[in-house]
């Protein structure tokens, strides 16, 4: 066997796309981007990314490439299509899988960002070798992927994994789902930021209250600093998320709960928390059985390797 | 092949146990029956069950039995155990799987009523061919079974599919479990009785305020004969229900909900209006999507098809 053996991983999100050479080992050999927003036609996104793809696999003499894996926002694993994307460009049902195999002729796996995410951590990253378990990434939302019994859960349609979008409080915050009280209107970048301007309308006896503009990072610095305000919204954040968190394992019973994403790289300020709520709102035959962690894939490839985890396991 | 190919399904409730002989297509060729509760040894049980199914199988000539499956709560299918049921005079760790094949020598397969009931579902009734769907049992509790990409949801400990042990109302109704507010303490036949004595303290206009005790049956009675405050807790009930069903729709993405147990008989009652809660409550991309129907099996054979269903899957 030809011993340069790659896949190809491809992040697609609403401002950047990351992509790269990825070795089955989880190195990622080689990689790129480009700004997803200046394409306002697919057609031309698809040519920019393939063009630079091109030269990456160039360059590496003597590789075969296995397959392309994507990631992205609504990509359907059964259809190979990106469908009604909030946040790009492309509006309706965009063939993206198709429109990559036409170009490169590889065999082309499209899923969204968080299952891709998933199949990282089950391939390369902290879930090497767990058949049960979830996926959480916190970013701007909150995206999961779920894998039972050694695979992905797609569903029957392709959509299933959408914890973001289980609703955690009745009339709560609008999502941008336009319904209310879904749990990334609560845990999420967007939604940690939503909770401390709430709280600072109560209480002004905080760091954060001299700020300008408000960011997770800001609260996270806060609260690292020992900001007693910024360690209470992070509290009520983990509610949230360990209520959440106890139910969804009522449900799939998972050993392992891998966080990733801004919010989780402050590490212990949310899992010590969140894991504390989960303990105590699980039904007893769960406690004290399933361990929280972040991510354990380097975060400025996570993505990529993530998306070319597919291409290996497809 | 033997034409007379059966298999064994036992069905264990805290009251009574029913076990019978189960064709291939799901007819229960003869069947029996015994008082759980009036044995305090479990090895009584199992030598009193297999004295009565000895003799069923020697009334089949030629039979060649395929395998025991059991469905029994708390029925762990990894370990073959009995663990920790709250409603069963055999208390702690149970060997169950492994009393009955060293009594029948054949092979035995334990998992979960609501699980069992699921296979049932899956092989025999309502979801046969379908790869990804919820099964709800609504009995003295609320039972559930989740088939993902074809298979049963086991978890990694065996223990995945508490769906009555979602908590739906923070601080709301004391459960058998300690907790507060998980679903059965709402959606199960003594839910639905509670329900209706809260709502009779506030409103006395209703046949139900002229009976001495209220059983799930007369307030489904009451709601058919167009009683207005037993249709109200109706609404109620499935609000709750809906309300779950979405949020677990957004994890497992089923194509199919299938409801069994004394208030699922009560058929568009309880269905109707979950499904117009379900609907209201479900993140766009699913909605329309997912059918809810009752339970396929006949009544008073489906625990014990659920039950032989798991040793023909095995």
């Amino acid at each position: 066997m030809n011993k340069n053996v790659l896949a190809v991983g491809i992040d697609i999100g609403g401002t950047n796309t990351v992509f790269g050479l990825v070795d089955y080992l989880g190195n990622c050999v080689s990689h790129d981007s480009i700004k997803t927003s200046h394409f306002e036609l697919v057609e031309d996104f698809v040519d920019a990314v393939c063009l630079k793809l091109t030269k990456l696999i160039a360059d590496q003499a003597d590789a075969e490439i296995i397959g392309v894996g994507i990631g992205a926002p609504n990509g359907n694993y059964f259809s190979g299509n990106i469908e009604f994307a909030p946040n790009l460009n492309w509006k309706g049902i965009i063939p993206l899988s198709r429109l990559f195999e036409e170009q490169l002729n590889i065999p082309t796996t499209l899923t969204n960002d968080a299952n891709a995410a998933a199949l990282g951590e089950r391939i390369y990253g902290a879930a090497k070798g767990v058949d049960n378990f979830v996926m959480v990434t916190l970013g701007t939302g909150l995206g999961s992927g779920f894998v039972v019994n050694g695979d992905l859960v797609y569903g029957h349609d392709g959509f299933a994994g959408e914890l973001g979008h289980t609703i955690v409080e009745k009339n709560g915050r609008l999502c941008g789902c336009g319904r209310r009280g879904c749990l990334e209107t609560y845990v999420s970048a967007t939604g940690i930021v939503k909770s401390a301007k709430e709280f600072l309308k109560k209480s002004s006896n905080s760091s954060l209250s001299d700020l300008q503009f408000i960011t997770s990072k800001s609260i996270s610095d806060a609260a690292i600093a020992g900001d007693k305000l910024a360690l209470e919204i992070f509290d009520f954040t983990a509610e949230k998320l360990g209520l959440s968190l106890a139910n969804t394992i009522a449900i799939s019973s998972p050993k392992l709960i891998v966080l990733f994403g801004g919010l989780a790289q402050s590490g212990d300020l949310l899992i010590k928390p969140t894991k504390k709520y989960l303990e105590e709102y699980v039904l007893s035959i769960y406690k004290n059985k399933i361990e929280i962690v972040s991510s354990k894939l380097n975060a400025s490839d996570a993505a990529i390797l993530g998306a070319s985890a597919l291409a290996w396991k497809h």
